[in-house]
């Protein structure tokens, strides 16, 4: 991860693609370097699950028709018209739609006549703490996910409704939900660990050779934590009213589950807070210690200072040219002064040791 | 932008204009330098849509017995009589109307008997960081805004309506009101934008080379947050109440677009903690980069100071100008000497890089 | 304003006249430094209007069963006597007139059975910040007020009875104390403006020579905002509870007005938080400053060292008396020892020009 | 106070005398340090009122029978039977009496069946700062107050039911309970006037010469402001619950009463917030007057080198012993010289002057 | 407690052992580290008590059917299948069974159908502030606990239990339920105390020679201190709700005990937020006592320079080779030049002295 293009993303963040200001309430604009969208069809009921990539948003009523629940999954976001016809299909609100192709949302939930529309922010894995935004629609027998890149967050929900395992396929639509942002959320936990690894590795560093490339490492950390901090908190108050306020879509049995999420997300908050203590604690270590440093390299000025000043004054008064000097003159004036000069040295020396200063 | 004049603008904000304390509630003052204020009116049906520059308020009560709406837009706030007839036609209440022309109100949302008055502070697109205020009265079949200074917030809306695009026509008032909100929200992402760049433009100037002068253009950029902070915190509240209260003149299908906005608020707001933290970052780099710098100095200056004064020891040892020094009757007496200062230099140089700190 | 007297009014504020530890609640203690009051009565409908000051609260039945309004403005709170009876008289609670008379309460309103006890802190318009205590007592046909000293905050409250403008004499007691509240929180604006100024003075002398007098200054101005502030916050809280509880006495008229006077008190608040948030900065700037200047007077050390130590090794070996040293017989020694100092001193500069200390 | 001892306290505060983790519910353990309980009764009504040290608890029940209101006040905790008596005679639930003998509870309230349980903490009056329980349970026709030393707060009290004085002899038990909290409240303020007063000595002191025992002694002061907060902000917890909680026991007159009281504790927690808003004032004034001192010393160095290290230069110059130097020979080199060097000097000087180093 | 060892902990408490994101909802992961569970079975009545150690779960439901209570209690979760056993016996969700194994929950209490769930953080006795996770299901007629060590909590219980003392054997589960709680609380005190002692050892230690060592010391502490208030800080939350909210299976006299626990806690989170405040208190001193070294260091520095370089300038002047140098000649030159030379170095010690740098 180059900072530079930590902090591109950081800022673009909320402004790239955004329709210009004061246009048209649910102005549709799609980002062209995103992917093209691909259709994946999932529909299930207690018996039989069938699956297929579809190119055209009309082979999706006749699943609707004949399974309980059907999961259309579309990763990326790069063509208007698969979207709107979806939003057709669907009967998506348009401004729901806006907020699926302007990928900048903070994590909500919000519910319309006959479906709830719930945005979340996932961390991709690979190095470098990117995010992107899931939109999940929740309709009576249907789930329509869209992501922005292709990505590994639902392959494992994928398996488990094809193997049919526990309640995944006899369970409704809100069940398929939960089991997508619970595999969002989880997400988080590896991204938080490297960070966790980083800031241990981090702080034997600093403890043990402060410089200013730590430092910067950890500012560099701090930017990181802060957007992760953007995406989780307001994912917790999503998640707390998934799991408390009644929506109809949702089973009270579901409800548990989303208990569980909740909880996830909030250990997420809990996790963030304590690297952000621990981060400025590590601050305050390294700016102590260059404090530190600086009070060491003045003692070893001063001490210079103090053992060499003091020769070099007798030095120089054995130099001057008076024609009346008696010790010049003395058989043993010049290891005399050489003494002078060492006794006043090593008394500076004993000064400084008895204040502690030479270890 | 100088600072000056931020400074001066930030300061007056709340005072120019203000009528003496104790003066009678609703006293009405109109700012001298306000400019005189155009009325603009815009009538439209499903069907018809017509646009008018009136001078005279006698004008408008035509259009409105005539169409579903009618928007009355002033802009200029520099004749009192105007705004005083304004006010007795459409019926509104006098502290409403000092409000409007004490333009340092916070954002805020007000419902009379038969109109609603929302405030809103819009930040001007030029260089600066200048605000102004916006007022809208939201009555059964008239919206009539206020704003400051001429300024293009609201020409989309205009050309929506012209083109009768979307619902633009076929909606009501609160629709209008709805288009006017959003409009000068989103009017806060390009600014935000350009403090994202310039704050990214300091981070990579501080990290290569911290001055002074950029440390103080991080205090500039702190300024201008606190300012918007200040016009976006209130503004949450605003569109909270906006969306989630229920006000008799917005209909119940609105509320989901006002609901789009209060996001689009909330979004401002993340950016802005977001930018603050990122700026007390900066500070922290600055601080410590100074700290750092100041042991540099400390560290050439020790190192100097060790090279340079053992040797200047010897050279005044061999000055002494006692008669029995045998090392100056040496042949080699003199590079012996030279040679002596060398070996202590160097022992210098040698510890000091065993300490690290010569790279 | 002297610091000393600023700081002792600080600490004095919630102890003086208060009466010892354990006395009976309801003690009433008056301050022997507190002027004589005066009372002044106005009495008034919607035809007439009378005024006159009193000596003997026996005077005040009259006006009462005569006027609609009969306002009582008490200056001064020296006599216990003169607030006992009229106490008596209106029925006022003895821990009502116990806060009256100690004038260090919290900005609040308490609703008795027959009369709604409000108290406010008024801020001098004079020279240094000081406070006093506003009691307002508003009863079904008359308001009581009390004040500390003469002060001119009510004169414009006055002037309107007078002229009888507007709905100042139609209306009944709870406009007059909305009256009086707005007057005495119109009065903060002023003050909060020389803060302004104060401030913006000390930004341009920080930033461009930043000593330790303007940081005194800087804390000076911390502990008025602080007294400010302890004002300002349950005053908001009060305004609210005014405006949005139901109170007996006042008319739901009147609410719109005391909303009105709650945006004042917030506003006042968002400035007050604001000077704080500036101030801050300011200490931030002023101590960067120090630390930078710091480094620049180190500076200036180590290129005098660095400029003059090596010259003068040079010179010290050239004053060495060894007997062969051969430079010393060359014809052209002395410029050559000379071209040497000077090379070094040269070969200094330019170093520290290419590490950017030299501007 | 000293410093010792003061931290000691702040420790001990919750462990010494602790049941062992995992004891049974309601274990009463006795600190052997407590002095003996004096039990001291006082029965009263309206005409009587009598007064009697006890030893037995047996003694009570006749009080009970014969007067309205009976006040057993016990001073001292050391002896367990005495307090497990008591426990059994007004059917007080053995987790209150463990909280009457484990003198470190927070304020609080507690309602049980036939009694209230309310805890405080007084500051004792003398030098340190120290604070001790008060429990009081009020019954129908009983109060019963245990206090761990003998301390002065209930003297006025006494006082007043001896004399009979205003409403505390006609007044039941809960007037007597207001009586008693309000006298414990009113004795924070004297403390925190000492408070205020060394808080204004130290800034003097720190103001005119910062030193480091005067930091010592600031943080000294945050060592006890944190303590008297940990006990005034439950306070206004309980206080809040007192005065707005239904509660059976407490007439509704009383209320008035126990709000005057609540309102003192959040005068007391301004007041506190207000010390700690100075305190962390103080400080950031004295680090930045260390830094102005360093740099101060740093100039003074600087000065010093940059006067001396000149000459020294051109007299090493004219030391040397070069056979061709032409001013050596010159009549008035030794007068150039010295001519040389003072000119050296002042221009070092002024320069210094130029950049305002030298007042 | 060596600090590598304390910080992994951190890191690793909620990462390890934690199934692969994505996984199915209630997915049961053992730590293969985790010691194999004990069950240790205590079944009782109001007459008997019967202990057993168990190896299988099917000897449970004989307990269950003959006495009022019985206290499943597993000590180590490092075998799948007796968790799942005692999960369909007890009729446990498996997301609550999740919970149990994944032992690194925030504290809460989870309400099913049939048990209610309450999760707590207990701290280790021994050195090093570790922490383990108890998981307790409360049901009609039992009670099973998990910890994931041997550990002492819960053997005063056992023994109150065993001795029948109090209302141990005659309440229900919901009495047990509390003892265990309230045992798993308590065990906070003393390590808390331990944390209370540290501080006043690193207090004294800095106060009187703050060395870097003290400054990882303290660093160390806020390690700690974060870690518990993470566990205290939702656990005020659990016991908040634990005795507030309206739980079938707790009855409500068991409500008064767990208010106590409440109270503990409360307690306990007023504690560490104190030492909180002190430990960032004692970084305060730490860093202004550097800043005060540093300046004493410079000082010191000042000082020799000053005392040394003006007679090295006298002893370099008279060491000039002018041949016009008068005093050179002088019978008492020699001793004049020194007298020169000790009259400048008392001039500038006395100077020093003035300004008060000389103790």
């Amino acid at each position: 991860m180059s900072r530079k293009t930590n902090r591109k993303r950081i800022r673009s963040s909320a402004f790239s693609r955004r329709a210009s200001p004061g246009s048209a309430p649910g102005t549709l604009i799609v980002d062209p370097n995103s992917p093209r969208p691909i259709m994946h069809v999932m529909a299930y009921g207690q018996e039989r699950v069938v699956e297929k990539d579809i190119d055209n948003v009309q082979a999706i009523p006749e699943f609707l028709s004949k399974y309980p629940v059907t999961w259309v999954r579309v990763t990326g976001l790069g063509d208007l018209s698969i979207v709107t016809q979806l939003g057709e299909l669907f009967g998506i609100h348009r401004l729901a739609l806006e907020d699926v192709l302007n990928v900048h949302q903070r994590p909500k939930v919000e519910q319309y006549n006959n479906h709830c529309y719930i945005v979340l922010r996932a961390v991709r894995q690979e190095e470098g703490f990117g995010s992107e935004q899931i939109s999940i629609f929740l309709g009576k027998n249907f789930v329509l996910s869209f992501q922005e890149q292709p990505g590994k967050y639902f392959d494992p929900v994928l398996d488990r409704i094809r193997e049919g395992k526990g309640r995944s396929r006899t369970a409704g639509p809100d069940h398929l939900t939960y089991a997508l942002v619970d595999a969002a959320i989880d997400g988080y936990f590896p991204v938080l660990e490297r960070y966790g690894e980083k800031l241990e590795e981090l702080e034997d560093a600093i403890v043990s050779q402060p410089t200013g490339k730590f430092f910067e490492q950890i500012h560099e950390m701090r930017h990181g934590l802060l957007a992760l901090r953007r995406a989780a908190w307001p994912l917790r108050e999503t998640m707390n009213i998934l799991h408390r306020e009644p929506i109809p879509l949702i089973d009270e049995e579901e409800r548990v589950y989303l208990r569980d999420c909740y909880d996830h997300v909030v250990q997420i908050i809990d996790l963030l807070e304590n690297y952000r203590d621990v981060t400025s604690g590590l601050m305050e270590v390294y700016l102590s210690s260059i404090s530190n440093r600086t009070n060491e390299t003045m003692k070893v000025l001063t001490v210079i200072s103090a053992i060499f000043l003091p020769p070099t004054l007798i030095a120089g008064i054995y130099g001057m040219n008076f024609e009346h000097m008696p010790e010049l003159k003395w058989m043993l004036g010049y290891p005399y002064s050489i003494v002078l000069m060492a006794v006043l040295s090593v008394a500076m020396v004993l000064y400084f040791k008895s204040k502690g200063w030479w270890s």
